[in-house]
């Protein structure tokens, strides 16, 4: 077995694609250290476990001695409006991009390791700010309007009637060029930026360097089942959630995605991921058995062993074992939409406006395990769900059949 | 009638449409000096009549106090390949700019007053070589992929399957950022640069400034009597041609066109223009002697009265009065097409083959009034043309029946 097979073969399973496969193999086999990169759009700067599944390659990579450059695109933070009278695109500031910055660095960090000799911090600007306009339009050059227009995103834009901006038909060269610029190896992306890095491989041929090989990895479902993890569709676990909110999320995945989950998010080896597969299709309490171990191990992967047993533990005392919280109400609710706030006046009649805010204010109100702190957060709340405000007040909402 | 008025009125006869007239009135009345934009590509710089007819408007603009802002497009003569392997894209060096603008600047200032207070001289790198590419990203925000794709050039490129490459996508934008950035009141342009220049308009629009007027002139057909003058189609008469040249050429003319070339490219009033079309229409010596007073006007206004007087009587002692050359031969051909040296070989047997090409490179070969300097060039010869070579020999060309 080759060293590049030893590397490889524990990251298959998350791998959807390898483009250029054999440069891949040629580099982890010749011992080098490879620079792998990892590239963000600071604008948005909130990571979950479908992000993670990538971050998690790249440590495995990380720790065979291979080094993860964290590419922040901070040019195009600041491309905006001129006459400062748009509100939809507002210019980040440099302290705003730093703060971004930081606050991304803070998530990446929760996995992979940010040691200088595996790991280095760039930014676009770096490059593109020395850049002259002639060189850019000369990058232009090679890329043509029908190469662009054959990107998905820009296709179905224009299908649907909708405006592609001069600079957004741009970015897919300034990201090209980045792999250039910061001479990378591998990267490791999801499927939206294939074409993107596509390019990379384009920009590094044309600039007279070696074409990075590319990884895409496998998009699991959401934990409401649907395609993926997305912010606007509130089905995911953020890396920075606490450990208990991861669990109590996971629990809240439809069994049949118990073993796609522990493939994806989970260290279990291949043989444990089978056997929770097919004792979830069996139903019942071994379905609940193996969305547990599932749950343990994805927190165990983040918070530890120790801190994923204790979730695990105080999830069964509370939900499925039937122990009595020191108080479990019922409260009957007329709609299942209502804020944050309202559902708090009807659960907790005894305390006052501003204890009500407190609670809020200090993480301490959740529903079905899901941390809330927006008092007007509107809620869609499931018939059975349990509120929880504070350490031991716990409250089953029940909806008009 | 107003300054506008006054101004404007002589122009008409050139000028196809006004764009913003309104604007444009306002600021001719106001006594103010306009800033006309006149832009140029430096990789073209062959001028010929059908480009004098903006040139000749933007003169009489200046005779009324207005200044000519010439600008060098250099940033894109310095977008290239950076691999240096195309042949098809040379970058052109800071010399052979210098060079380029140099005889740019010659031929303009056959037609343009170049004195200081009505001229000056700017280049585009001035604006762009310092402009971050953050800030040019910010400018192409403010442009569509569509309202890109509804160029005449680029809608028809995509319709025959042709590509355009993304820089040449960008150029509608730079050139109208060009006009924000020269503070251009009015640019006089061929419709071919409408699009460009209405984003001058959009740009200034956008970044604050009063929108430029815009004129559009009209078309002439060329020599052949095709839709315009073009240096591929051989059919024009350059500005930097001889008076000579300029007669005889002009003299090819289809009798037709008499009138119309009397209208766009001399000074005759309207008046006479139109008993010049008149007698055009009459065919036989009225006709040649219409065209003959449009080829003594055209040549007027480029060489002055006295040599254009010359020329004409040079030409009717040649070719329309029957006097006789130094030398007439004919020579018979076998076939319309051969090079230039093969007609030389031809029609100058006394010659050795140093001595042809000698006279090549002196510029002592014409074919009807056409110089010829490329041994290799393929002519097309039509039957009963003259070959002049050196000062005192002519050759009549017979074709076989």
């Amino acid at each position: 077995m080759t060293r590049a097979d030893d590397i490889l073969r524990p990251m298959r399973r998350t791998i959807d694609t390898i483009i250029d496969e054999d440069a891949l193999r040629d580099r982890l086999d010749s011992g080098a250290q490879l620079r792998i990169k990892y590239g963000v759009d600071l604008t948005a700067p909130d990571l979950h476990l479908g992000h993670a599944v990538n971050l998690w390659l790249m440590r495995h990579l990380q720790e065979h001695g291979h080094r993860v450059v964290f590419l922040l695109g901070d040019l195009t933070t600041r491309v905006g409006d001129p006459t400062g009278k748009s509100e939809t695109r507002p210019v980040l500031t440099d302290a705003q991009i730093d703060e971004n910055a930081r606050a991304f660095l803070t998530q990446v960090s929760l996995v992979l390791d940010t040691s200088p000799e595996v790991f280095e911090v760039r930014r676009n600007s770096e490059w593109f700010d020395r850049m002259p306009v002639a060189e850019l339009l000369t990058l232009f050059s090679m890329t043509t309007h029908a190469q662009l227009m054959a990107r998905d995103m820009f296709r179905d834009r224009l299908a649907q009637g909708r405006e592609i901006a001069l600079h957004e038909l741009t970015y897919p060269v300034l990201q090209g060029y980045d792999s250039f610029a910061m001479d990378s190896d591998l990267t490791i992306v999801g499927s939206d930026q294939l074409f993107n890095e596509m390019m990379g491989r384009q920009y590094q041929q044309r600039l007279g360097s070696r074409p990075q090989s590319l990884i895409t990895t496998v998009i699991t479902p959401g934990l409401d089942g649907g395609p993926k993890q997305s912010k606007s569709l509130g089905n995911y676990i953020a890396l920075t959630d606490m450990a208990g909110d991861k669990f109590g999320k996971a629990m809240s995945l439809p069994d049949d995605l118990t073993g796609v989950w522990a493939s994806a998010y989970t260290t279990l080896d291949d043989a444990r991921v089978a056997e929770l597969t097919t004792a979830s299709a069996r139903g019942g309490r071994d379905a609940r058995d193996a969305k547990l171990a599932m749950a343990e191990a994805l927190v165990a992967r983040y918070h530890g062993a120790d801190a994923a047993a204790r979730e695990r533990e105080a999830f069964l005392r509370v939900f499925s074992e039937g122990a009595t919280p020191e108080t479990t109400d019922a409260v009957q609710l007329t709609s299942p939409v209502l804020t944050t706030l309202a559902l708090l006046e009807l659960a907790r009649p005894d305390l006052s406006g501003s204890a009500r805010r407190r609670l809020l204010a200090q993480g301490a109100v959740r529903v079905d395990g899901t941390l809330l702190t927006d008092p007007d957060l509107a809620l869609t709340v499931r018939d059975g769900s349990i509120l929880r405000t504070g350490r031991r007040t716990w409250t089953r909402l029940d909806l008009p059949a």
